[in-house]
């Protein structure tokens, strides 16, 4: 039997930005320059591009020989397809033995030219977006080493963000930690994970299951979340990754201005003592010990002078060290969960 | 764009048993039986067979020249695979014009020479296990009439048989009332539904959607639940259909014997009380007026003398009607509502 795993990409990086006029649509491949630059050779632009990632320009036949091992298809163009005029490079980097990794919504596999280069070459084609097959049915076993997951008062609301920040201050912390993916940008970022919306419904903890494996007591798996245990479309989404995932703590993720599901505006946000509460009462069936840990807040659209306030107000509420990680890091956080499981 | 439906079979059925020796193997074809003798015109049995579903026999030519439109495989033979020797008879059915249901692991497009005949005569290969494309995520806008959900304190407690009886005995006392599917045999039976469990975990709840249309104001759909919101494995699948289904009301489906989640025993029931709070307080973010409106126990396994105390025991602790569906009926459940929500 073929040992279950997840999706595993091949680093280093060529990211394809192609002629992009406009870097909103390359915001994958500069989140993973961002964050991962370690896994990035280089960026593939053609004649006309207006995106600049700041790293090497390279042609595929300069990756091959520099030891690239995969392209990125690293932008999201409008519509969410890729140019014709792309696609004789995607080809060559395919014929080169490089595997094709692409989140947009159509499948490589659809591109019988594609498929043949890569047939020939023994390269992969990886959508991002599709699980591999036979996930298993979640066990509820325990797992070894630490484990902390976002969770958030709605989706869209930073839990990817947070979770990479919160892996990063730990990591300058000194401790173990890995970013742990769930969704096809953050598999991108962290090089493997799975796309836990995509599974099929009786596999959610199983898979998430997968995503966390066993590891060293003293490690902690940053988990990055997906939807929202309150969100009418999402929420058993949700509720799988809890389970499967057997957080020791929680990190809940909200945005100090949002009042209303983003899309779904019938339903109010949960308030935070709540979104606390169900997530613990909830997450507690698979990990009896699990707490909350702290609350990371965007706090982009308060007023400058309102925002030390507003999380100041709100830790004195719950009792949880509350930042904005983009303006505050995630130091406050590390810290306290230093305090609560001890150094290690 | 095409209209989003759930799988809808066409009756009356033609139901094969083949050469089949044990009764055991036939349970969803004799199911059928039970529940809905109008969608069974007859069953195909071959030489040897050693089950009678007490319908008439029928060839697959008399089957087509009676109108008949399904071929359903009614039974789960050893193994999950359909003997060789049964092939001519479901290839000469789809010939003739006759949909093929199946509810077993394979893919009936998986066979070419089933496809062609298919294909020539218009009929449809329905694998009830697979969901349509295109299901939608949950919108979570309220809809019309009224619903009752069984969920339970494990999988595989009684919730199917449960919906069948509780919406029989609607009908028996002059309420409208609808059996809806969400799994492969609830299918069968109702003729529609949506395998639940097998959907892309994105639209879990917009299948549920799907599965309980708007209706008249004095309508109850009454809900085949899937899975348990305890349960470690499949707790996402019953909490995107609870948040779908927005139940106005809950049965409890439970054993009285069971004290560990069956096949996962590391992990205890949930109390009877826990498991009525915990479905109520999920369930309230699609449906504030969400209650629960009794208990059905399978008492199969107490001792005779046992059975009345336990569930007088149990209906005083919670202020609720606990009734064995297979013993009792489920009048009181049916009073119950009634009193609640009106003699409509």
């Amino acid at each position: 039997m073929t040992k279950l795993t997840t999706v595993k990409l091949r680093a280093p990086y060529l990211i394809l930005i192609g002629d992009l006029g406009d870097p909103t649509y390359a915001k994958t491949g500069l989140g993973i320059v961002d964050w991962r630059p370690d896994l990035v050779a280089g960026q593939l632009r053609f004649a006309g591009s207006q995106v600049d990632m700041g790293v090497p320009d390279m042609s595929v036949a300069e990756a091959a020989s520099a030891g690239v091992k995969s392209l990125l298809i690293g932008v999201a163009p409008i519509g969410g397809v890729v140019p014709d005029s792309w696609w004789d490079s995607i080809e060559e980097a395919a014929r080169a033995g490089l595997d094709i990794v692409c989140g947009l919504h159509f499948k490589l596999a659809d591109f019988p030219r594609l498929v043949a280069a890569a047939e020939a070459s023994g390269a992969r084609l990886i959508d991002v977006r599709n699980p591999p097959p036979n996930l298993p049915v979640g066990t509820g076993i325990k797992r070894s080493g630490k484990r902390v997951l976002m969770v958030g008062t709605d989706c869209a609301i930073g839990k990817k963000y947070s979770a990479l920040a919160l892996s990063q201050a730990m990591q300058e912390a000194g401790m173990k930690s890995t970013f742990r993916a769930t969704g096809q940008t953050g598999i991108m970022l962290a090089g493997e994970g799975l796309p836990i919306d995509a599974v099929v419904a009786d596999f959610i903890s199983g898979a998430a299951e997968l995503i966390s494996p066993d590891n060293d007591e003293d490690h902690w798996d940053v988990i990055e979340g997906q939807g929202s245990l309150f969100h009418p479309g999402y929420s058993g989404v949700s509720l799988g990754l809890l389970h499967g995932s057997q957080p020791d703590a929680l990190v809940l993720c909200h945005d100090a201005t949002r009042k209303v599901i983003s899309g779904w505006e019938h339903y109010d946000l949960p308030s935070i003592r709540d979104a606390i509460d169900q997530h613990l009462l909830m997450g507690s069936r698979t990990n009896p010990d699990i707490r909350c840990v702290g609350i990371s807040v965007n706090t982009s659209k308060l007023p400058a002078d309102k925002r030390i306030e507003y999380l100041a107000t709100l830790s004195e509420e719950t009792g949880l060290p509350c930042v904005d990680p983009l303006i505050d890091g995630c130091g406050a956080i590390v810290d306290h969960i230093k305090q609560l499981y001890g150094e290690k």
